[in-house]
């Protein structure tokens, strides 16, 4: 199977990596507007070839975007004009709504598998990818439905073969509602956090050598760029918003119990947040 | 050196483990007011003997106070009133402050060195301890001038031939200031988003099958339990509440920039936010 590559970022990047290392890819061509990560991504040998976006899509069996959701958006509808009913195309974007709702009723519509799969870092670029950063985690199929049957079996393949995740099918409203709680709000949190502790500034060398993995591990998510993530916290901003809405309700309650001394309520909002134990490896 | 660890879990487990391997203690003396985590201790090998709290003061060159700081708070006076001058107690408590003031004119106040070595996991109990937790971690010394030179000589081989940590002297107060930002405040932010993210109840299975390690990473601090985290929050409300203000001013600039649909604003946010780069790695 020859396949396009649309994004040589991080993600576009090691799915790079996991399509040679597990043969599904006879050919990987690779596309980027940025002439540095395209020659970063050749001299890695994460990809056969570089081509521009038109010839990439035209020779390949199947075209997977990896870029930030703000160019799917743009480029998926052009995308699938140009496409015949042998090609599959798989966006793997972190937002989804929007991004049906952009090709909902193209007459290619049955040939693009709408998908995310939930893995990442907080770092960008193609040196930065890696190999089996999808493996065990799971890959969020949306409203396969509108998908064709073939289209959405190499879908599935790509995911289970190419790169070792679990299956989950929901439909996009329902993946942007979850996707804000479990991402994209935590990272509106790290970045929140990051701001409130690089202030003042001459504290800030003091105040970081303190930090241990607690901290670190809640504060890498605030190292992830504008380029990605602005695009995604204003696609999904409803959810988003009512997410933050919610947070900010819990730290209230936390926040006043803590102003009042009432220790019976701290204990018990703790011990009630201590069920993520059930839920979180 | 005989040395008594009052409190046998995660992080007096810990601190046993390694003055073994390091051959720091020539003997380990075991207090904990919970039998079976006594029991626990003793069957996985991480003290010599077990002992009344009176007792192991009486016999042990070094007391590290590794309890909650509300019994910290509660025991430190009474372990002074029974120690000599060659004796050195020191803790490992999460605030200071409250600790130092509570001995501040004590006839042996000058025996006693206030630390926190910061590291620490998310889980509790002897059987969570483990070998090279501090490793290469900050321990902060606290109002190092009220300590007998010796005494902080005894307390500075602990952290750094014991344990492997650098040293940081602060006073108490700089120290709780920025551990409000960098360990109690992310505690708080993680107790929020567990909140927030198990409701409602039935979607919670869905909604965690969609984590990564985004979110796995922000909410582990929220499984740290009431008996551990309520004395700390509690001790350290002031620094906390000023931190809480702060990372809410942040957060609310952020939810305006969404809300507004303010591109450049949450670019500028995110791209101020991702200065913390320099500091964590």
């Amino acid at each position: 199977m020859i396949i396009a590559i649309v994004g040589l970022g991080l993600i576009g990047g090691s799915v790079a990596r996991d399509l040679a290392r597990t043969g599904l890819a006879t050919s990987r061509l690779g596309v980027d507007s940025d002439p540095g990560n395209l020659r970063t991504a050749l001299e890695l040998g994460l990809v056969d070839r570089a081509l521009p976006l038109a010839e990439a899509v035209t020779a390949a069996d199947l075209i997977i975007l990896a870029v930030p959701v703000d160019a799917i958006f743009r480029i998926l509808p052009g995308v699938l004009d140009r496409i015949s009913d042998r090609q599959t195309v798989v966006d793997l974007g972190s937002t989804k709504q929007l991004i049906v709702d952009a090709v909902r009723g193209h007459p290619r519509r049955a040939r693009f598998v709408a998908a995310h799969p939930m893995a990442g870092t907080e770092d960008s670029g193609p040196a930065a990818s890696r190999e089996t950063l999808f493996a065990g985690r799971a890959a969020i199929l949306c409203d396969t439905s509108d998908s064709a049957p073939d289209a959405l079996a190499t879908a599935e393949r790509l995911f289970t073969v190419g790169l070792g995740m679990r299956l989950l099918c929901l439909d996009a409203a329902c993946h942007d509602l979850h996707a804000a709680y479990v991402s994209h709000l935590p990272h509106v949190l790290a970045y929140a956090l990051a701001l409130a502790a690089l202030n003042p500034e001459h504290d800030a060398q003091v105040r970081f050598s303190l930090a241990a993995g607690g901290f670190t591990s809640t504060a890498r998510l605030a190292k992830s760029g504008p380029a990605m993530w602005y695009p995604i916290l204003s696609q999904n901003r409803t959810h988003l918003l009512g997410a933050i809405a919610a947070f900010r309700a819990h730290l209230d309650a936390i926040t006043h119990a803590i102003t009042d001394g009432d220790s019976d309520r701290i204990r018990a909002l703790i011990t009630e947040a201590n069920r993520i134990r059930a839920f979180i490896a």
